[in-house]
């Protein structure tokens, strides 16, 4: 589907969308248990709910590619996931809530040891702790200086990473990453990818010198890599592209950042799961649209803890009642992407999803997991495509052709 | 799929093809009753003819848009709904079977009443009736008198709906709609929208000047409106795209419009449901194609009675033995787009449809419904891609590749 005639279809309207966002929520089989996770897990009020609703599975990039949570939730929303594939560096600024300037450039910064010949010989300088981590960032940021008034910011993000801002007039993302993704072998030049790049390559020399100068006396980090060089180019926003005002809550500032980008309001002072559904409900009049970002079955497929995943989602369906409460014209409730304890990490496996709404045509779904929902009224359906249903539903979605 | 592929496969050949349409067939569950139109209506027949078939959901424009008839037809028969779309004037100039010309310029008119100041009071003028619209028709059609050769017709529809016909050299659709889709305001101007369009801005300006003095005198019905410019590019037709004579049989004559844009014949003469499938079997031998399109499953369902769309459903079921009876290679049963009682309007949802052909694979569909058939071995199909399926079914499509 064309996002441009989408987009010129929107109108405005009072139904409400609440986008419940598991992250990682698709499993798999584990060991001697047959189910996935969702399955596992005892979901009575899903399971209800699934019986209301249209259900199916979303495929976040289509067949076998296993998303980030950037092109996974930018798909959630309805955007193209390979047109607007974001730049790491954009989401690392966009992670710690910093201010975006399209003049920026950022890029994700890794502390690294060096040894006397200025080999790699460490590329995450041992797992730095997060507070030497900021010692350093303060130093550099105090003292590194740049020619024709560019601006020089690290930002300590965790452990070992951090995020690098460069501010001026035409700098350019063109760049070759300086990590040399091993150990034992020098860290690559700054090399500019194009022509245009020239002059940012020679700044970002320059810095790598004083850098290299300032760290010099340091055990552990005393230089710091270089990847995923990335400028913000502003994106349509949902009130632009679909005349919704709308809201994200989310404990992870890396979510927040994510909805930040796509013109969403962000709710900072939430820091539990009861405190993200409340604030849901406190804010229900305000906005059209609403992202409920849960993070714990991500987390736990991530740590390959089966059982913690099964829980953290058992933990959700606790809430659902209360969401329905609200009455909102659409409540979907799915994941970004899968992350099966099995795998221990992101997966390509499409995403469980139901969408519930007066409007909805429900299907034989009675039980909110996997292989029921390949039998629903949804299919397969690419993951870019929800948005569009999620409008239709909410009636703000306007007749195409006489 | 790509078109001009499917255009080159095409082979002549014997297997006949028949589309039994009922528009607006796709429904939803209304207030207590869990079942759609279709799945509550009494349908021995179509169960029966489902039994023998291949099922599925067809979705006429992608997930969540909803299709107006022009381009729910053409997605019917195979063309890409998008890049096809007609506009509104064609459409109107279709359905009074306006003999088309690519050099007009259409245009959809409403009478409208304005105030002394010219401000718009009614946008209908009180829904004038038809015989008071082609009065002033005939007046205006009479009277005004364009420069530079430019011929004006005006063209009664019904109530206060009429087509505007400008022939001559030249002329661009390009303009803004003079409707400001609201009262109270005036109308707004004919405004060239690309730099070509500029001449024909002025005749419209100048024409519509000369509209509202000779209707001055009217109480209702004092002034036009206009929207829905659009010129006749003539369509690649079936005979050329598939090798097919084609015959189109409806009671409406917006339905023969777009039949006849894609170079159908079509069938004038009929007023019943009864008529409709006698005059299917009377021309049985004479084409290859048939579109026999039944109105009343739409129009019930705008209306929002769904007892009367499930009666109209019934009616057309008691006609399936008969078509059976000819023999075509293959019978398709389906609608253009849904029609929900519960919405009064088309909607986006994906409209039910079955493919007999000696030539299929049934699946175990054995009840005519939306549910069955998200059952079915189509599963959900764009509904661009059934021609093709017609097509091969029928025995016209020949191998691709050695």
């Amino acid at each position: 589907m064309n996002e441009k005639i989408l987009s010129e279809l929107t109108v405005s309207g009072e139904g409400k969308i609440v986008f419940l966002i598991l992250d990682g929520l698709g499993g798999l089989p584990y060991g001697e248990r047959r189910e996935t996770e969702l399955e596992a897990a005892q979901t009575p009020n899903l399971n209800a709910l699934a019986k209301d609703s249209i259900c199916g599975l979303l495929d976040p990039l289509g067949p076998g590619l296993t998303p980030g949570s950037g092109p996974a939730h930018l798909a959630l929303f309805g955007y193209d996931p390979f047109q607007y594939n974001v730049g790491r560096g954009l989401l690392s600024a966009a992670g710690v809530d910093y201010p975006l300037d399209p003049e920026d450039l950022y890029a994700r910064v890794n502390f690294a040891t060096l040894d006397g010949e200025g080999l790699v010989t460490d590329r995450r300088a041992g797992r730095l702790d997060t507070e030497e981590n900021r010692r350093l960032a303060e130093v550099l940021t105090a003292r590194v200086s740049l020619p024709g008034g560019i601006g020089f910011r690290l930002v300590t993000e965790k452990e070992h990473r951090a995020l690098l801002v460069l501010s001026g007039k035409g700098l350019s993302p063109e760049l070759a990453e300086t990590d040399p993704q091993k150990t034992g072998v020098f860290p690559l030049a700054p090399r500019a990818l194009i022509p245009e790049a020239q002059k940012t390559a020679g700044i970002l020399t320059e810095m790598l010198g004083q850098v290299r100068t300032i760290l010099a006396e340091e055990k552990r980090g005393n230089m710091i890599l270089l990847r995923g060089y990335a400028k913000h180019h502003p994106f349509p926003g949902f009130r632009e592209r679909y005349r919704l005002s709308a809201l994200a809550i989310s404990l992870y500032p890396m979510y927040r950042g994510i909805a930040r980008l796509l013109g969403m309001e962000v709710l900072g002072e939430v820091s539990t799961l009861e405190e993200e559904f409340a604030a849901l409900a406190a804010n229900f009049e305000g906005y059209d649209f609403f992202f409920l970002h849960v993070k714990t079955p991500d987390a736990r497929g991530e740590d390959g803890d089966y059982a913690g995943k099964v829980k953290a989602i058992e933990e959700v369906d606790r809430f659902i009642p209360e969401v329905r409460a609200l009455n909102p014209r659409v409540l979907v409730v799915t994941g970004d992407h899968s992350t099966p304890a099995a795998l221990k990490g992101h997966s390509w496996h499409p995403v469980p999803a139901l969408l519930y709404s007066p409007a909805c045509l429900p299907d034989d779904v009675s039980s909110f997991g996997e292989r029921p929902c390949l039998k629903g009224g949804l299919g397969i359906l690419p993951m870019k495509d929800l948005m569009a249903l999620a409008l239709a539903h909410a009636g703000r979605l306007a007749k195409f052709g006489a």
